[in-house]
């Protein structure tokens, strides 16, 4: 691995700390942020370069690449029987492959280099799973690829569930052996879609194998009308912690309709929460809480969801919207920072040394620039970079784009 | 002027047709779409290109493109305060030149031809609005500019307002002898900025010399108190209409804060209402009554609203969040469709012979259309394209974007 020096780079550090600071140079060596002298580094002239952690998808659905613009009226039950159509759950590995080129592509494109895949196929199996790891690395993306479970019919969908037992076996074969190229999790679908028995399983699996669970979790009115039901009256939350399914392993996508108690409880419990600020207002689920969790210190992230409903991948886009969707309906004291946002959507990433160098570089020459004080860069670069105006991804101090150009040679046949 | 032969297109027709139709062969001659034979044409090969009609940026503000990123959790009034301070008020016609050399990028690279400029200086002068029209020429765009006009104090401001009699003479002095490369028109700032005999003497302004005029009309809840304050109770559309200031050649900003009646009171008299939904979103001011301004036969247009506060100036963007915005809080009936967008968003323009051949081209063939059904490509053209993907910007006939270079030589500076 060859070492990188960005010289007389403008530096937002990350973390808690979104202070730009200009002329810094960054040296990336063996893969993480190193200090000390630059022996040996190529040397990339930076003093036009703004650099940041990359973000972090951490939401996403890859098999609806290939199935966008679907039910664009419709609210969340509505559209997935229609997105799910068509042979959506049981696509062969050459389309699995085709939809995540495309979603590595625009991973990049838009400033990420990690991605967490609640990847679902009915039934479950091992080898769609195999198929989407290792098309993840072909594109260059670390993934999480959560298989998704569930044992419940759904009235409206076009497809039989597993059998508890069978979606249990799955999930353990894939843990006990998983397919190289991404690291492997669990992903029951939401709780009204899962038996307790699986919920119960998917927890034993996750404590045996160490492995992290990822679910969908009150995203609209209706399921958590339908998950308090399935709590018999309590909260989610303590509910889920009591199936065993809480704590720094575990993440709950979208919390839409979650209230205050249910957020402490996340918090004591380390819980993660997913914001998918634009397939939640594309699907009109409502606005999450975000600075209401933050505030009661639930860990966030930010998630672009899945090419269905959000319909991008960007998550420069998705960031935006993760700070501005609040200002539609909560009140002031509820609306993120910029500095909070890009926290969330940088999956906390700090670049000191000893950190990954997962850097993204935006042009400072770009017009969302133009005649900008250094307070006013951070709230630029959310609000008014574009696309164009991302110039360098790299993951782990290897350019995944350099100069706008996307690098992994499986995306090189990409329009 | 040269003839241009899209050759094989797909075609959106625009106006009230958004079916794509696909190998249509598309040919603009003379500034026009035109029929018959392509003699003499250029070929543009456009089997893989979606063909439609250029959008239209209903509202912006220049002199907002060098400051941007200011105040970022404010809402409009202390927004204001902060935006317009340090000079904006009182640029010298260089810096102008540069925030509309910028914009005209912007406005291209998002997909725009035309864009309406409600002009702030203070105190107003003939000479900036010169500077302003011959910019936007030079980059380009065909600018509708509105000189902004106010004549009562604000208390957080930090301008001085000029007498009535000076903001009359200088928007006379513009009517009688409008600088070239702009259409010019009267942009009162809005009704709670501007006593009556302001507000009377534009609208005799307007009438003499046929001018649009061009207003911000209740964009936060508190502007609607005030502006019903001023209106004696009545409600404001019917005061404004009392006015002078109401019909065909009229333009309100915003309208967030509007009921049914008023939005009747429109319709019937034919006056313009601009949808702004990012600076809305961004500024907390609202969610604009978009679909049911449609149902009541109300002119709608979108606008980006000025650099500070939107902060892009993409129409793409903007049209997308014009689509999505009423879901984070109108019921499912107020939710504009995809084609009412696109309509919206392209000024009611159709690419029919006779007709401006003002055209967009984006690339069938990027990951936003992979794998699309015909009737899934509006939503996917609104909601999931992305800047990269949209290859060619015609104004009348002539490339202002080709390949996804910029033309105009004033703008080959810009990075």
């Amino acid at each position: 691995m060859s070492a990188l020096l960005f010289k007389g780079a403008t530096l937002l550090r990350g973390g808690d700390d979104w202070a730009p600071v200009a002329g810094v140079d960054l040296l990336l060596r063996d893969g993480v942020v190193a200090e000390g002298p630059a022996d040996g580094a190529a040397t990339v002239e930076a003093a036009h370069l703004l650099l940041l952690p990359a973000f972090v998808n951490a939401h996403t659905h890859s098999p609806e690449a290939l199935a966008r613009g679907r039910a664009p009226m419709a609210r969340l039950d509505d559209w997935l029987a229609v997105e799910y159509a068509d042979g959506q759950d049981a696509l062969p590995a050459a389309r699995i492959r085709q939809a995540i080129l495309i979603s590595c592509a625009e991973a990049i494109r838009g400033g990420a280099v990690q991605v967490t895949d609640h990847f679902r196929q009915i039934p479950p199996s091992v080898k769609s799973v195999a198929a989407a790891a290792s098309a993840w690395a072909e594109g260059g993306i670390r993934a999480r690829v959560a298989m998704m479970l569930r044992d419940l019919p759904s009235p409206s969908a076009s497809f039989t569930p597993p059998s508890t037992a069978e979606a249990l076996a799955v999930a353990e074969a894939l843990l006990r052996d998983p397919p190289p190229g991404a690291t492997v999790g669990l992903g029951p679908s939401a709780p009204q879609r899962c038996s307790d028995d699986l919920l119960r399983g998917v927890a034993r699996l996750a404590e045996r194998h160490g492995a992290f669970v990822h679910l969908h979790l009150c995203e609209t009115a209706k399921d958590a009308v339908d998950c308090r039901a399935r709590a018999g009256g309590d909260d989610p939350v303590a509910w889920l912690e009591g199936l065993g399914l809480a704590g720094a392993h575990v993440e709950y996508a979208h919390c839409v309709h979650l209230g205050d108690a249910e957020l402490d409880r996340m918090a004591a419990q380390g819980t993660t929460m997913v914001h998918n600020p634009l397939a939640n207002l594309r699907l009109g689920s409502g606005i999450a809480p975000v600075a209401r969790g933050l505030a009661r210190g639930v860990r966030l992230r930010v998630g672009s969801d899945g090419p269905g409903s959000n319909d991008t991948q960007d998550m420069l886009e998705a960031a935006k919207f993760a700070m501005l969707l609040p200002r539609a309906g909560r009140p002031d004291a509820e609306w993120p920072t910029p500095e909070q946002t890009l926290s969330m959507a940088t999956g906390g990433h700090r670049l000191v040394a000893g950190a990954r160098a997962d850097v993204i570089a935006f042009d400072l020459r770009a017009a969302a620039f133009a005649g900008a004080k250094p307070d006013e860069i951070v709230t630029r670069l959310l609000l008014a970079a574009r696309p164009r105006d991302l110039r360098h991804v790299l993951r782990e101090g290897d350019f995944l784009m350099r100069d706008g150009a996307l690098v992994p040679p499986a995306l090189a046949a990409l329009p």
